[in-house]
């Protein structure tokens, strides 16, 4: 199997593409789903022979986060990031989503606020609202061909009734790598506030070629009391319908108050779930990842060259993640104008980019982690629906 | 496969079988697992099947409560039990334990308190006390060769303070069916105190030969606007590892008080647990089901009679579960000789019976969801541990 093999996903219970049609009133036809962020193409061959091996045995009771769990948890890291990680400091959640979650749930209540840079990953907003607390959004600011922190207009939004801040790196929708002085600042930044870091780095072994990441506590260590640290491998190894992600947490207060709540909770991960990421946190699942880096690299530049053959579209420049953010604000266009040619026209279900906040408006995030004929069609398709810019 | 077949578990990275010596002190080398519930022989072909043909997509990305999955719960209910459920009504929890946790944090407070009748599954009381709650315990008495429910007693324990009821229907660890007028007793007692019902109906697929079961839902319609019913392929399909269970809620305000506190924690099932859950709810996994109740009842009438043939030992008759619950007290002996004799002695490892509250001093729990073999080798081991008594 290779990542341009077809597959058709439609009937598969998949969300992003079964979905499609109703969410987006994009034919399912002939429609390309380029949203929710999961990959159209298989995960690597260790993790299914572990599904293999599960269901050659065909009795599933109860399991736990087993001490060779932990230990491929702490190699990855080690072997990937450089990351010395304690497997003691390791907990899982049911993904990043319900990490965020537990951690608005465990260190805010109601009223409290919650700072986010954006544009971000638009759950981090929509889990906020929900929750009953309140969104500080801090823009960043355009600089250059990416984004780039503006702390002190951020000190001036804060009230005083901020608890958590919560981080996209690499960052979600931008494909931005934050440089390790940046890290630094941002995690002096809510020190100085009393804010606990929430660190989503879910995308972080998704590095395009010539960039390299830095996690946020090898950066900061100074900081990490005050910090909790997101990761999984579901973006890495498309197994996001696992619901299982891991919550590393160096500090031993902060640990036991999440590994409380998720007792009280009862929460426990699924038993193929942390078997399935003990088979990819390996070295055959190392190689797989970086032969999926170099065919994203791919995907990633036949898109980017595309978008900059259409005038007024641009394409920020991806560090990391399979995630194009398309800058649609020169095309003299709305964003009902755009989402009509992108989704009647094009029949490409995006996210919008007003979902992640200020900043995103006019933007569209495109998943590009799909087999390449899929991006072809998509490029044309985008080509055709925008060439009276031409 | 047959329920026969040797299967080793361990090193399977099974709670049951791989924490055993380390939780009990019960040997590895040649120790019997009869404590945690699930079983030791492989789940339905059919929910294998399903397994596999994720496997050969090899795409784990993000699932829902899909169409189809409701549609099988619904067709489940239906056919094995005789019950109308709207698929409206059905949310997904991450299995039992979860969903008593979730309901003890959606409807009640610290301090609040939370009526069990004893003994019952240990993990009840555990968790209204690792919440905060208060466990208001009312004993079950014994009336024959089984337990009854004493409401009068029950109501003089009642201090105001109570929210919940969690009720055990078949019951753990006695293997008890209740009758359609006590389930309308108990229902109308949680009505008049202004308690919500949580009715756990996770062993109700395995009645045994002679017995039928009734439904909350079923025995007391009039009382649903206050009742929440708890279900699982779990127990059913030995796919407790897949940490995926059912709420049934007919109420709708009940309903979106629960849907909202799962949307607020980003709790969503696991994408293969649906897909087990809806290859398990066929006509192919009654078949097996029906085929896996007489492999448990043979097991059940081997043990008996082993018990039986012990002086001073009994077993409660088994109506439902594949929990045997024994009553050593006639033996002489307290607590910890029971327990040296069954983990030293005997090398078995069983749930004791004080964890199930008021009324389990000198019990303990067998789980004979096991091949044949190892419950007579267990039969065996218990005569020659409990050898004097002859």
């Amino acid at each position: 199997m290779t990542f341009n093999d077809p597959i058709d996903r439609r009937g598969t219970r998949s969300s992003k593409w079964d979905k499609m049609e109703a969410l987006f009133g994009v034919s399912a036809v002939d429609g390309l789903a380029m949203w929710t962020a999961d990959s159209d193409y298989p995960t690597a061959p260790c993790v299914i022979e572990a599904l293999r091996q599960a269901a050659d045995l065909g009795v599933f009771g109860y399991s736990w986060e087993y001490p060779e769990y932990l230990a491929a948890v702490k190699w990855w890291m080690r072997n990937r990031h450089g990351w010395d990680v304690d497997t003691d400091w390791i907990l899982t959640s049911q993904g990043l989503g319900n990490a965020i979650a537990l951690c608005l749930d465990v260190w805010s209540k109601p009223g409290d606020g919650a700072v986010i840079f954006t544009p971000v990953y638009h759950e981090f907003a929509a889990k906020i609202k929900k929750t009953g607390r309140e969104v500080v959004e801090c823009p960043l600011v355009r600089e250059g061909d990416t984004y780039a922190l503006d702390l002190d207009d951020a000190q001036s939004r804060l009230s005083g009734t901020e608890k958590l801040l919560i981080w996209c790196s690499p960052q979600n929708p931008s494909g931005r790598i934050w440089t390790g002085d940046e890290l630094r600042a941002v995690a002096g930044f809510a020190a100085r506030n009393g804010l606990i870091l929430i660190s989503d780095e879910i995308h972080h072994d998704l590095i395009m070629p010539g960039n390299s990441f830095v996690p946020m506590d090898i950066a900061s260590p100074g900081t990490r009391a005050n910090a909790v640290y997101l990761t999984a491998a579901s973006k890495t190894f498309n197994i996001a319908g696992q619901r299982t992600g891991n919550m590393i947490i160096p500090d031993a207060d902060l640990r036991a108050a999440m590994r409380k709540r998720l007792s009280t909770l009862d929460y426990a991960p699924s038993a193929l779930g942390v078997r399935m990421i003990e088979a990819a946190y390996s070295p055959e699942g190392a190689d797989w990842v970086d032969g999926q880096i170099r065919h994203l690299d791919g995907n990633r530049r036949l898109f980017d060259d595309a978008i900059a053959s259409i005038p007024g579209l641009w394409s920020m420049p991806l560090q990391a993640t399979y995630l194009a953010w398309v800058d649609f604000s020169g095309a003299g266009m709305d964003d009902p104008e755009i989402e009509k040619r992108l989704r009647v026209d094009a029949r490409i279900a995006t996210s919008p980019g007003v979902g992640f906040g200020t900043g995103g408006r006019q933007f569209q995030r495109f998943n590009l982690a799909t087999q390449r004929y899929r991006v072809e069609e998509a490029c044309n398709r985008l080509r055709e629906a925008f060439s009276d810019l031409q």
